[in-house]
Formats: structure tokens, sequence, C-alpha cells
């Protein structure tokens, strides 16, 4: 049941998610852009939050878009159909059976997905027997280890550490993104290169401050509190003095800081 | 005493922040370049490991370059008569007591100082004085609590968390460049814009993981253990294994993140 309070799809969440993608859609996908004709798997789409990017900016491309929620599935179809999109199949799938053929994709993309797995480096082998030789997989992860900020506050930290923990008990891994240069190797790709995409927010910057200081990240932590306070990791005091201490980073003379990892490698040309 | 440990002018000291500046030069500086026959005022220049990237960079401005320490002036002198610079002038001065006239430079340049003076923005604010109307600052500062690694290490976050509290019982601290954006509007600049310069370093960038992580970051570490020690803030053993285990960050499999704040501000046309 934490589970669902970690990466639920309830409708809080969903905006959340969406918020996220507005504001980071530069950041995070500027540099993703795949040729026409070309497949692309897009594995763990959620709500459709990426989806809609990419198959924006890679209209000529053809994706497949899978989730192992139906209810997911349901409404990224709804934000397809609104974004009148065209190039993309969805389809309800589990990561670890899917049915595609061997070498059946161009190209692999996953985001936000990796940190719920307790068996990333596994997942990413699946995908790497998907990819035709010379392929490539395009991995994005957060890291909840990169949050910092002014005023700091031991609070706001204890917060914090909460979600990793419950993240670790429902058997992700909330600070996976500065290890994806390792996971990819593990997994076989070869080529791989790993870049930060670091946010930082201070009231030049009203924008990132109000969609990602306030509406992502604190709005994430403000959703866990009734799981951290039933596991008992936290006080409801502390707890509610973090939230606070995390809205006043967004103040005229707060300061935020959070950083994504982006990967990218390829299939090598002869299996390893 | 324990200052000298934490920003002494021994030759160690030196090499080290030789070596980050040679690392560090195209991330920190490529976007520094002033106008000919402009002035520039470079605050605190140390050993004058960035002066001779400024000088170079900016051939026909002419920079006034001052620092506390007559040690460093005599060996900043010695590395730009060596590089054979001619538009640089170096003084031994106090940067609260500069013998120089209101509004008589162009620009302000000030690196890894901040972090050592227990009133920032009264430096700031003395620094805005000597810049004529519209003249710009630059200010350039790490933040040590923006190190995180992998294997992810209690020890070592320990051993780091040594260095913040020496630094900051030496008036100084060691967490400031996050706060960068406030402390310039605080002293009274205009247009401040703060970005952060992110150093991610995994086996696929072998210059930057000898260059900073092992040579820089974890060589800085290496340097405060007898003060860590003497002040009773750590066990030798966990000192020790802190640094093992930074060391454990640059095999093929680690990864390591710190992050400079590069910020630049102007003097308002009229006195705030």
């Amino acid at each position: 049941m934490r589970d669902t309070y970690v990466h639920g799809y309830g409708s809080r969440e969903n905006e959340r998610l969406q918020d996220q993608a507005g504001t980071l859609v530069e950041l995070l996908h500027a540099d993703t852009a795949y040729p026409r004709g070309s497949t692309v798997l897009e594995a763990g789409c959620g709500v459709g939050a990426q989806t809609i990017t990419l198959a924006q900016r890679s209209p000529e491309a053809r994706f497949t878009s899978v989730d192992i929620s139906a209810d997911s599935i349901a409404e990224a179809r709804r934000r397809a159909d609104e974004a009148g999109l065209t190039n993309v199949q969805l389809r309800q799938e589990d990561l670890f059976d899917l049915p595609f053929d061997a070498e059946s994709f161009d190209h692999v993309f996953v985001c936000f997905v990796l940190e719920h797995l307790s068996r990333p480096v596994e997942a990413l082998t699946v995908l790497r027997g998907l990819l035709r030789p010379s392929g490539t997989i395009t991995v994005i992860e957060g890291d909840h280890g990169s949050a910092y900020f002014h005023p700091d506050s031991p609070a706001a930290q204890a917060a914090i550490e909460c979600q990793v923990r419950l993240q670790a008990e429902a058997g992700g891994n909330a600070l996976i993104g500065r290890q994806l240069y390792p996971l990819m190797v593990e997994a076989g790709f070869d080529g791989v290169r790993v870049s930060p995409r670091m946010v930082y927010a201070d009231s030049s910057r009203p924008d990132l401050v109000d969609g990602f200081t306030r509406r992502t990240f604190t709005a994430m932590i403000e959703g866990i509190r009734e799981p951290a306070i039933a596991a008992k990791l936290i006080e409801p005091s502390t707890f509610d003095a973090g939230v606070r201490d995390l809205h006043r980073t967004t103040e005229s003379d707060g300061a935020f800081c959070y950083t994504f990892f982006k990967g990218v490698g390829r299939r090598p040309t002869t299996a390893p």
C-alpha cells in the first residue's frame, strides 16, 4: 500500500508529474530527438507525461509506450488523443515480460522508472535485448540526495530522508541518479555517457521556484506525510517543520538545488 | 593556526589550488572576458591560480590583483612573470581597507574568497563602492554540501563535515555557494544572476576523476586530517575510512558530484 503513496496514480500525483514535466522539458529533453521512421520503446510511460513531449519532438518516429498500470495507460491514451498524437501506441505491459521480439527497436527511452525497481540492472538488460545492434538507450532519473537549499534545515533534510527510506522499503532507490553510469555499464551498454541536469531556483527564476521547488519537489515531500508518520520514520511536528522550511526556500532570499541525471548508451554490435 | 590548514599557503595547498584551477578553467571561466582597456580588480587572488587564466583570456584588459598575504602575492608575481603577463599589477592589500578611489574599476572579480570571510556582505559592499556605475562583479564560490557520490559513505560524509565545521570555526562558510544570490542582492547589486557549475566525474571522464575527485576534492579533505582530529571532530579511524571511501568513488564503477556557483551582478546606476 505504501507503494501507492510513493509513486501513486492519484490525481494529485498526476498533476505533480505533469507540473514536473512542464517545467523540466527543456532541461531534460532538449537533446533527445529520433529520426524519421525509427522505432522507439518507451518503457514505463506512466500517465504519459514524457510521452507527449517525446512524440511531439520526434513526429516522424514511431513510439511504443508501455506501463504496468492499466489506469496509467488509460490516462496516457486520453492525453495522447487530446494532443492529437498519431505516432504513439500505448500498451499495458510488464517491463520484465514484454511481448516484443529481440532486436525489434531502434531506440529505448526510460524516464523516472529505474528508481522504483529492485532489479534495475536486470531491467536494463531486458531492454538491451530488445534493441537492434548499435541501437541507443536513454535513461533519466532523479537523485534525492542531490537536494540542498538555503536556508538549510535539518527538519527539511529529515523529511526528504523519509522519502528516500520509503522508496527503499518499497524496493526502489531514490538516490539512483548518481549511479546511472555504473548501472548502464553493468547492463552491457557501450559508450555510456551520463550528464547531470541541475535545477537551480532562486527568486530571479520565479517560474522554476514555483514550478519546481514548490509544485514539484515540495509537493512530492508533502505527499508522503501520512506514510512517513505511519511508518514512524519521523515526528509529525518535525515533518511539518521540514515542509515549512522547504517552502521557506522559495522566498526572495532562498535558493533550491536538485539534479537529474541523463544517461545515453548503445547496444554493442556483438552481444557482450 | 587552524586557519592555515583550511586555506593555508603551504606548497601542497598551492599545488592543490593549481590542480583545481587547471581542471576547472573551462567550467568556471569560459564565459568571463573583459574588453580592451577595461580595468578589473581581482580581490583575494591568492597565489594567482585564477589570475593567470583571467589575464590570458582578456589580454587587453588591465588587472589589479590583491591579496592580504605577502607570501601569496610573491608567489603570484613569480607565476605572472613566468607566464609573461604584462597586464597584471599585484599588490598586498586588505580587502576591507583597499587604497583605491571610489568608482575606479570597471569590473570586480572574486573567486574562492567569500567562503573564508565572516562578513561576506560587507566585503561585497566595499567592492561595490569601487565599481563605476553599471560596472560588473563576478563571484565564484564552491559549496561542500553539494558533494555526493557513489558508493555513498557515512564516513566520507563525516570527513567532509569536518571541513565544513573547521571553516565555520575559522569564521568562514563552506556552504556559501548556494547563498550567492541573496548575498549579492543584499550587498546592493542589480540584475544578479547565479549559475551552478557542476562537476560530474565518472570513469568515462578520467581527467576529471583524477584532476578533481582525487587531486582536488579528496586531497583537500586529506589535508584537514590533523586539525579535524585535534579538534576532536571525528575519530581518526572514521576519518581515514572516509578518505578511503572518497578514493573508492574514483574506481571504474564510482561517481562523484560537486557544484560551484558563479554569480554576476552590476552596480546600480544610482547608489541604492
